[in-house]
């Protein structure tokens, strides 16, 4: 049978596409990369993945897994003719042990649904990407999602605390646990941010943190970003770690007001959402010393969310920022690098010249208390020469962060994007070694090919055949 | 020439150790197992460090790494005549920064000295192993080491965020990096707890913590075990994470207070030993309610330590548990499991009767805050039969604690202690990825063999052969 006729007898008909159009809207994310797709599929059950990594393997189609597709570094954009597993029916939240404040869930649960279940218990997920509201657990963890409030709590592998992965041989593995510290090798850590190259998650077992008993969301205006910069640093030189300390630029929150009226003040260089949570006497204090602060680094104005409302409308308006940049021009390209929290206005400083060396307008929102920057370039694709000139700022912005003593990515992932750019940061014998470990996994190399480690990284050889040669 | 004489031409005849009374030295660590080793050396630079690896490869010896020894589940100790690498003379701190609070160190850089070299810039190295007098960084790797203040601070692999690797094969790998979130692959985190099986830890980045602006050291006595732990549980509950949270039972109590005067109270069933920490107003909020949450639990006296010598006395009292109840027998087994916090008491209860049962006297002290359990056997390994009756003992204690939803091991490591009990929360087909992911580094198993994965962890085979039985 031909590889669709044996994914239809497995899935029936409606669960396989193959239609061209539904393969081109499968055939990117939400980033600037496209590739082929041969088939894409909708198991609902770890048996059927199994069975449609098998089916595959027997045609000779590599896999490629997906969840809602709002990744921006082409993670989940195939590279050569693929089967895409798309992972979104498998949306159950299994189990809830709130005594443990563990659940059990789905690699298809979007993000926010999970927190917006849980919060009857008084719990909820932590990590949350501003693509909260369509992005899935499973994609997270691909990719080891960041969001504002990971600045206290940390990134989504401080929040998976195990999981099932279904392996390019069919194998089903689970990884980590319930149990308070697994022994044995930590393969739970590693699959985190591998963006499916070791396998297919099918059920993830997430750790739910209590909601704080309060938390004050403050709105701090600058007359220039090193104002806003400063009063970031110094507030975590106190020993505060505020829940989140997210930076705008003039651009941006004109942008955002433009498009979600947050009462965003239009005449600053910079703004500030802070918010800090806790217990309350320990919140009062920390408003009061970030406000200190702020006064001290020439804040324009401070502002204290006078009710949840109030809150609630600040941060949509930071979430927005993506999709008010969409209402500004046909196209745009965000990015995602890391630099010390020292040299913040230091490289800011440099993606502005960078930009405008290109000719291209640059906003900035980013997650300031962990250094992690979001330039975005706004821009018409159809514009001659465009693509090449977004392409160069992006290089030299990637190089300007790397150069500071940063990384590469914060919270996107490498995917087709940065793949060529580990290079810069790692050594041969360092991608050697990622490219040993990922071939314990996968040796035949079909689980989301090509992806994360550049072509040839598998460059030293133990007395065994060298992996074939990738294909980019 | 021979192995001796090629270490001599490396080293000089001062590093390297052939003497029986010399090899008997390093042939066992602080626990109970004893194995054989063929030469003891003692390099001082990474670079002989590889020279090493290659000497005891060519002559057909596998590695043991090794720090200060204080282990206790012999992961440093050899199960086939090794040549062992003592790596106490790497102890340089070669790199400090400040504004970043990090440091390159060697790994035989001790615990404590670390964070006493670092007090002048008001920083120190979190996790705090009762060992931390005598215990290396470099061990601390090897086990993903624990301490009183990993509550609120996490364990090593959190305060680990790089380090340099020599492999079996001689390369020098650099894993992990300053940068706030390095790309790629977290072999950093598949390292930490490895037990020098991927191979030996030759630098190490730290991470380096701001010491606290307050802190509060409480001492609370309770009349039953039951109410510390609801205590305990309680103050979790509330949303407060204090920086440490130990309990003691009463027969440690009484030990330690004959051994150290720590003015620990005599009569009371169970101590509970809380330390908060953070902006002063916070740390006052929370000393009130961890002291109204243990009324309410029937604590007979709550005490905030007067000063920092009083602080510090209570702190000699707990890390010297161990060293009291060596005053009391000949010989002691110290277990090391975990449990969720829940299950505590009941737990505990087991333990007792499980002790009771084998004619056994039981103490415990262990950190509440995690639910990781340290009982204590003390007893005279000459009389006969006692020997059989301590390892039952140990491994009902296991057996209870994984049964509970628990774990193997806390912060000790699996080494040769828990290895056959792998098998008790792995299935054959987890073991197998974590033999695998070993076999990526370490082809011909030489580093550190027969440690953490059970004998036939390897039960499967994609077309490569199986890596030859391990001897144990």
């Amino acid at each position: 049978m031909s590889l669709t006729a044996d994914f239809v007898a497995l899935l029936g008909i409606e669960r396989v596409k193959t239609h061209p159009l539904e393969r081109h809207v499968y055939s990117r994310d939400g980033g600037i990369s496209l590739g082929p797709v041969e088939v894409v599929v909708h198991p609902e059950t770890t048996e059927e993945v199994v069975d449609v990594v098998q089916i595959a393997r027997r045609h000779g189609f590599p896999l490629v897994p997906r969840g809602a597709g709002t990744g921006l570094a082409g993670g989940a954009v195939p590279t050569q003719p693929a089967v895409v597993v798309a992972l979104t029916r498998m949306n159950q939240i299994h189990e809830i042990d709130v005594a443990s404040r563990t659940a059990w869930v789905g690699p298809g649960v979007i993000n926010v649904e999970l927190s917006q279940h849980t919060a009857r218990y008084g719990l909820h997920y932590a990590p949350d990407p501003s693509s909260q509201a369509a992005c899935t657990i499973g994609g997270n963890v691909a990719t080891n999602a960041g969001g504002p409030h990971c600045l206290a709590d940390g990134t989504t592998v401080v929040h998976i605390l195990g999981m099932e992965l279904v392996t390019a041989e069919g194998e089903v593995l689970i990884l980590g646990g319930a149990a308070p510290d697994p022994p044995g090798l930590d393969l739970r850590g590693i699959v985190v941010g591998s963006e499916g190259t070791f396998g297919i998650v099918t059920r993830v077992l997430v750790r739910l943190s209590e909601d704080a008993p309060a938390t004050r969301t403050m709105l701090l205006a600058f007359g220039d970003t090193a104002g806003a910069a400063a009063t970031v640093s110094d507030t975590i030189a106190e020993g505060v770690i505020p829940a989140a300390l997210e930076i705008m630029d003039r651009l941006i929150v004109r942008a955002v007001e433009n498009f979600v009226q947050a009462g965003f003040p239009l005449d600053a260089a910079a703004v500030l959402l802070a918010e800090v949570s806790g217990h309350p006497v320990a919140v009062a204090a920390e408003v009061d010393l970030i406000a200190d602060l702020a006064a001290r680094h020439g804040a324009s104005s401070v502002r204290v969310a006078a009710d949840e409302a109030e809150a609630a409308l600040w941060w949509k308006g930071r979430k927005a920022a993506f999709g008010a940049v969409a209402q500004m021009a046909p196209d745009y390209y965000l990015h995602d690098t890391v630099v010390p929290r020292s040299r913040l206005v230091e490289v800011l400083q440099t993606v502005y010249e960078i930009a405008d060396r290109n000719d291209l307008m640059v906003m900035n929102v980013f997650h300031a208390g962990d250094g992690n920057l979001h330039p975005i370039m706004a821009f018409d694709a159809e514009e001659p020469g465009t693509m090449a000139r977004v392409k160069t700022a992006a290089d030299a912005i990637v190089a300007a962060s790397v150069a500071a003593g940063g990384s590469l990515s914060g919270e996107h992932g490498i995917g087709l994007e940065k793949r060529d750019l580990m290079k810069t940061v790692f050594s041969p014998v360092d991608l050697d070694a990622q490219a040993r470990l990922r071939e314990a996994f996968d040796p035949a190399g079909v689980m989301n090919p090509d992806k994360i480690l550049p072509t040839g990284s598998r460059c030293l050889d133990y007395g065994r055949p060298a992996a074939a040669p990738v294909v980019s």
